[in-house]
């Protein structure tokens, strides 16, 4: 029977709109908003899109008007009571109000600002401009929009059977690494893949063929609106933009050795257990770690993001013991261009020597390679940085040059004034 | 939204049933049931359901009570008025009113008779008698219903996604198939899959990807019920249960050599064009064809259904070219345990000499090999056959003596009468 009350609404969409949620974002985006929210809610930021694989012309595959009323039904999109109800009530890492009254006051009134889009040759200038705390919310809906508009795009001209096959077959690819991952004893992972995700449907598929497959070794998803409606964990911690936007603010080059620092140091105040996650990386892990503070050495673990990931991971352990900690309780996440392979690979190498994690992206939530004609469908590396704090640059170096961002000369400074040497490119694909 | 009547309405079944149409059954059922009822009405026959593949314990896997209530379901259906207004109004073969109202109005008031089954051992017997033209509307459900069990009993314990997965790759893997054959300049080829489908949804499936991938080049289906709900050609004509009955009621051996001839005398003067198909294998196809009367070589074409397939054809090259027949006039419909790469290799070997058709069963339509753990979805071979005629036992030879039946002692008679030499055994996979 045709449910036709459901179809005469599906008929009334004038968009069938990629992202219908506020928290239809990553747990962190939240978590980092509500610290700068508090903080530094004056700061003003630009955060703007770039895909760094140019070969991808998402221009001349993404209609700049079906882009814009995606974009414009974010701006339309208000947190909901339900939503609200989850933030303020839930149990996050085993912590109750996670979220204060007076951030959640402001988040329920809040709008998302602005966008500037200009197609640039095959490429769009997609920039977003304001106050940090809203402009930052931009970031995870936008890459969004943009992964799910280029695939739409490329499906398009697909038959009803020939789509049903392909999801067939990517659902068949996941299964097959699941199948794989169930083997690892002990394993932990989450889903961190909503930036660059096929699609919300694909996204939620997903983390439910994980919970099913991989059980108690599935620990939870970095997207809340996905965990809410699956009564899932919510993961994630913190990231770059924290460190690049306190670093841009740094009056002299002293206070910009300080400000990564700085920032470790208001989430410490603010968050306890395992929310105290370093990220080393963002002007190189070596000289982040011989710089820290004592204190930085007692907290739960690290994130490795970028550089060779195993190499991370005895840099960090190294540091522990130096510092007088025992590696086996500490927490090492693994999140930077994850296989299955790899994941097998680092979890029986790390496993008795640290509490290893894995926080699985594009590679669980977008892996469509070789499944359509011209592998149309491969993954690319798209990103939406901080690229100015109250008019000045910012600047990622990372543990890869392939990932650094920033003006030239600026990139020199951090370079001399974190003493970064010159590194090992590695390949970014996603 | 959720249909609320819908799931209210699903909940009010006792059973899921399998078969839920009386045409939901292989066309050619039809044709021969009309000839049957027009001419042999009053024939007593018995049919019985044999699992030629006895490593299979089918008792040991269907709950017999199971098996009941889904046969007792089928004896619970009658045509319904679409489906009489689809028989009585459509084209098959190019021809109005194929089905008589005379038959029309018998089948109309049709339910099909009592059956008896009994567990033997780790197999069932089970057997059905009574009027020829009733019993043997038995023989596609029975096995449709069987299959469909087996299924059911070995995928009970899969979880959501894993179930998900498993079809994911059934759809992959027939998809995969479906490529290879569109590669086939030409191609001619039809689902005959009914009898041991996984499934009627997944035939319907199976029928549907067909359709879209192959496009002119999937001509249609032998299942009447999908024929009708995806307005597609039905397609069929005549089976060995013909000439086996026949044969049964043969009074002495001139009256048995004779029988098969008279089967194929009897639907000259009924059909006519791509209905006049020669099923030539029953007692032997060298023999058959050698001591065939003339006019039977004016026939349209022959279907191959055991034995090696290319040298059937062969040899009815041959017989044509003896007879005067120029073969690329002819049509060979090849039908028995087809793979892609057997149609790929028959099609590219006589596409330029004769017409070439392919009716394609178990390997469209229940190919779930190496889905899942034990290979335990492995498709084997069932079949349901007439067994007695008035009392005499019924015999097959067919081009592959692993396909024979009947009591040895019938069998060497039938080999004396029809000159059947030793044969060369194939393996019989379905």
């Amino acid at each position: 029977m045709v449910d036709l009350a459901t179809r005469v609404w599906n008929h009334k969409w004038k968009i069938d709109p990629i992202v219908r949620s506020l928290i239809d974002t990553d747990f962190y985006k939240l978590l980092m908003c509500q610290t700068v929210f508090r903080r530094r809610p004056d700061t003003r930021v630009t955060f703007s899109l770039i895909n760094r694989t140019s070969s991808v012309p998402l221009a001349k595959l993404v209609d700049e008007g079906e882009l814009r009323e995606q974009l414009d039904h974010v701006r339309s999109l208000s947190l909901r009571r339900g939503e609200s109800t989850w933030m303020r009530g839930n149990t996050f890492y085993g912590k109750r109000q996670m979220f204060t009254p007076d951030f959640m006051d402001w988040f329920e009134r809040l709008r998302l600002p602005d966008y500037h889009l200009e197609r640039v040759g095959d490429q769009f200038e997609l920039v977003f401009e304001g106050s940090w705390p809203e402009v930052m919310l931009w970031e995870i809906p936008a890459l969004a929009i943009l992964m799910e508009l280029r695939g739409r795009a490329v499906l398009r001209d697909l038959g009803r059977f020939e789509l049903q096959v392909l999801y067939a077959r990517a659902m068949t690819k996941l299964w097959e690494k699941i199948e794989h991952l169930r083997q690892l004893d002990g394993l932990k992972i989450a889903d961190f893949g909503t930036r660059r995700r096929h699609s919300y449907l694909w996204q939620d598929w997903c983390v439910q063929a994980m919970h099913e497959g991989l059980g108690e070794s599935f620990i939870g998803t970095s997207n809340c609106l996905i965990a809410k409606e699956r009564d899932l964990e919510a993961i994630g911690t913190n990231a770059h933009e924290l460190p690049m936007v306190y670093a841009a603010l740094a009056e002299d080059d002293a206070a910009l050795r300080q400000a990564p620092y700085n920032v470790l140091a208001d989430w410490h105040e603010e968050h306890e257990g395992n929310l105290r996650i370093i990220l080393p990386d963002t002007y190189g892990t070596e000289q982040f770690l011989a710089g820290a503070p004592d204190w930085l050495a007692g907290w739960t673990g690290i994130r490795i993001d970028s550089g060779d990931p195993a190499t991370g991971a005895e840099t960090a352990i190294r540091w522990w013991q130096e510092r007088g900690e025992d590696p086996r309780e500490k927490l090492v996440i693994f999140s930077d261009g994850l296989t299955e392979a790899k994941i097998a690979e680092l979890h029986t190498r790390f496993r008795n020597r640290v509490r290893v994690s894995f926080g699985w992206g594009t590679n669980l939530t977008n892996d469509f390679r070789g499944l359509v004609a011209g592998d149309a469908l491969a993954p690319f590396s798209l990103v939406c940085k901080a690229q100015t704090a109250n008019g000045h640059p910012t600047v990622k170096l990372s543990d890869n040059p392939g990932k650094a961002t920033g003006p030239a000369d600026e990139i020199a400074r951090y370079r001399r004034v974190f003493g970064v040497p010159e590194q090992e490119r590695q390949e970014v694909l996603v």
